[in-house]
């Protein structure tokens, strides 16, 4: 009830780019539909067509807006054929973009209470184009949403959806192997490690160990590694990733998309407990 | 009337770039001036005093905004000499811009019903600099009408406007001749060319020359060429555009503004009633 | 009081680029806690790490905006280090931003009236992350301060804050050396040297040199100049910038941060009173 005076929260993530009028337009159509909707850029520079690169965005990002927030991801290479649009009803949140896993990251964290194709084609923008759903389609279903629209009007049911394979750390002789999974403007190599690979070791404990055999340590932040040198630290995803102090860890360390990167124990691990002793 | 309690929209296309405050400052203008004003960012992408790509870009994206948006277009190499700036009335929209053709693409197809010279300098921010009266003038005059201010005080009526010269499809032998007029963010090559010049024909009794030589067909969708193969369809502005399925036409055909396209039809075309047969 | 009523006004500048989803992130959690909040970029393409730039960035764009907005700058290096967090109260505006020199540029231009660390975690997202202060720390203060929060619950009154050195110009024989201190999008180079240097001179009583002993003449307009070539301006920011008429200075001249202008005076200047003349 009170959401209603709220402004109408709606986050767009594309590999639109800036260059042109895309994002644009898709906000034009939200803003005519919906006036008093507040829609805000997650991201439009996913690489063209990379689905894991806006599936990640959408999961690092998303959980930071309130709940009723309706989140729109279109990387969408298959535009215009007949790969469903997806409209998830989560506890907290609508999901909305084309079924080729871009939301699946997301949507693994999230509860999900029910999805629906987006088929009814009187909520869309006319004419339909070939190449924009994102004007054409998933904004004016997002407006409708975020005004408050009925979610089983969007389509049919759907009974289930895309999911993007999630590579899992390996178990490792000495600790777990794992690998970057998003590398992000600063040149940070996010990896898919965590804390439950760390075990709650002190960072004395631990080292990462690189392609090409170089070593890194753990840090709290990136100034306790000397400038232009690595670090491994737990980042602002909950995920472990490797940086350079005052550098880029991409450039700097040649880490990309499925570079290896090894978590290794020392043989006399300080425990968990150390962390409070 | 009720128009009043809508959120005052103003959309902003300029070649300012993302690297500073400029785009930044025109905000704080307007929203110091109109504070309910929702902005939205056409693009600033707009290459360096490029008037074309300005004004195509205005064209493309203005009317998914709904009636009342002021358009704001300020691609302005001459800003500071005696070129006069514009506001105009249409049907729908205000579109304010320096008056060197960045509206003229979308005038066209827009009602005119009132061209003044922006003159007004008790609208403008004092004082005035030289060289940026995206922030001085044109954002102020902005704030000015779109928070209900009336369009006569703001100069004296203009006799006219440059218009840029829109590129013709030219007739060939066997179909049409046209031209890449913009290239996008993905590298499609959108072209002068359109359903008019297709005359109804299916995808099947046309096909499209690009410079060199190189032939490609009409196809519903991105998809429906093979990875990496050239097509051509309807764009989302309703124009033929050259695409490369999960490629860049730009990069792997070479096409640019400028570049030749011809469509062509083969000696017995499938009339338009195909479409329906 | 009627402040109140309107929307909530908060700035952005950092160097998070538009790569990812950390701009995204941030106004997630301003409009999680502050709906009605405004959120505008000054920019987000600050060089990394360049703590100058993006200090320059916030003093020219800052005063574009109304009283009350509350004015954030993330240029951190640093962060999750034991560098403090600041929070200052001018007579228009909060600045809020890490303790690094990064205000200092705005703040030489304001009447600073309290100044205070940003210490209390009650009002910081939590979990606080050791690389995203952006999100955890001056997100939630920034949404918290717009919203009318309490300017003395962010933390304990701090003694002072870092000021970054601007250049000063020096008297040279025949008029002034300064320097670029900041190079924007379209390649001008904005100098430390400003209307005080030249003195009330007309633009015929002076020229520029340039690195190389290149002259160009000062003039009211980038058209003033011949296409492709140099000259000098009282740009929009009040200092005197080298640009080239529709080019790049930076390109074309070499010209970068650092590199020395000096303002040189004919022997016979006609001094301020020629311009009313």
């Amino acid at each position: 009830v009170s959401a209603a005076r709220l402004p109408l929260l709606i986050t767009l993530t594309t590999d639109f780019g800036h260059a042109d009028w895309f994002v644009g337009a898709m906000k034009g159509v939200i803003l005519g539909q919906t006036p008093g909707a507040m829609i805000v850029d997650l991201t439009h520079a996913v690489p063209s067509g990379d689905i894991r690169a806006g599936a990640f965005a959408l999961l690092a990002g998303c959980r930071c807006f309130p709940p009723g927030t309706v989140h729109v991801a279109v990387v969408d290479p298959s535009v215009g054929s007949s790969r469903p649009a997806l409209a998830v009803r989560t506890t907290d949140y609508y999901f909305l973009g084309p079924d080729n896993g871009v939301l699946s990251f997301a949507l693994a964290r999230e509860r999900v209470q029910a999805v629906r194709r987006i088929e009814n084609e009187r909520l869309f923008r006319q004419p339909v184009s070939a190449s924009f759903h994102g004007r054409d389609v998933f904004a004016p279903v997002a407006a409708y949403l975020a005004g408050g629209g009925d979610f089983a009007r969007v389509g049919p049911e759907a009974g289930g959806f895309v999911r993007l394979r999630w590579p899992e750390p390996q178990v490792a002789k000495e600790g777990w192997t794992g690998e970057v999974i998003y590398v992000d403007h600063f040149g940070n190599a996010i990896t898919n490690l965590g804390p439950e690979q760390l075990g709650g070791r002190a960072p004395q404990g631990v080292e990462l160990m690189l392609p090409g055999r170089k070593r890194c340590p753990l840090a709290a932040c990136y100034q306790a590694a000397p400038v232009g040198q690595p670090l491994g630290l737990i980042g602002s995803c909950g995920l472990l990733e490797v940086a350079v102090n005052r550098g880029s860890a991409a450039r700097s360390l040649g880490l990309r998309v499925g570079s290896k990167v090894q978590v290794r124990f020392f043989a006399r691990p300080s425990r968990g407990r150390s962390h409070k002793a």
